[in-house]
């Protein structure tokens, strides 16, 4: 396996296909994963729109992953970060094209505190029937499913 | 094995444990892996300093390769690109923190193509005993040696 750990993070509010190309390619790519999980107080702050409760996102995650049968752990992160700029064992990052700013800026804490820079992987956004991103806003909307049919 | 091809590419002039490392990478990532090197021609007009030519290079390459028992396939590239935004059958290009922007335009053209965008791993730079990156440029002036070692 190239990574003995890696990490991938999100909201994984409305969980669709898109988050699940994402955490499958994390854990393709893995001995072990770590899904850093924003909570719901700190979902608040920046999502617009309500956010379904950690427990019910944790959940979907936790049946997604079981299925796949490997290791992973789901924490609850209060931050952009989580343990991804403390952890000196996580080897790579696993973001969206949406995120991948922020591997950069956990990779420059990370120099600063004497830590390895992590292998960022940027997985593509995976796209709706009209060839549009799957988002977790355009299913609250109502304009496409979770598998990106319109509808 | 998480893509079925990948592709990566350089110069790879004086093979360094920069270069190892980066397709290493890709090598433990991938089932088979289209290595990208530069032509003569090509490396001469942005490469400063004398570069070995490509059949020393890609002898050295080979032979690394090959220790690691899998599917390779070197190919010369007269381009920043070569079969990066042609091949619909490649899933993931490794690069270095050096070429990441190259990948974005890969994919940029890849979708005016009508091609899925690559998954983009960014490999860190493989740092010398100076904790400065290691590089072709510091081996050729005698800094360091291609282990990273201060000379």
């Amino acid at each position: 396996m190239p990574f003995k750990k890696s990490i991938v993070g999100g909201t994984f509010d409305n969980f669709h296909k898109g988050h699940q190309d994402l955490i499958k390619t994390a854990i393709d790519l893995s001995t072990s994963v770590v899904i850093g999980m924003t909570s719901d107080q700190f979902a608040q702050k920046f999502r617009t729109g309500d956010v379904d409760s950690f427990k019910k996102r944790s959940d979907v995650i936790s049946h997604f992953c079981k299925t796949l049968g490997k290791d992973f752990k789901i924490i609850e992160i209060n931050d952009f970060y989580g343990p991804s700029t403390t952890d000196p064992s996580i080897e790579a990052i696993i973001v969206s094209e949406e995120t991948a700013l922020r591997a950069k800026e956990i990779n420059a804490i990370r120099v600063k505190k004497g830590l390895n820079k992590l292998v960022i992987v940027e997985v593509p956004f995976t796209l709706a029937e009209d060839g549009k991103p799957i988002s977790s806003e355009r299913i609250r909307e109502g304009e496409i499913d979770g598998d990106g049919n319109l509808a």
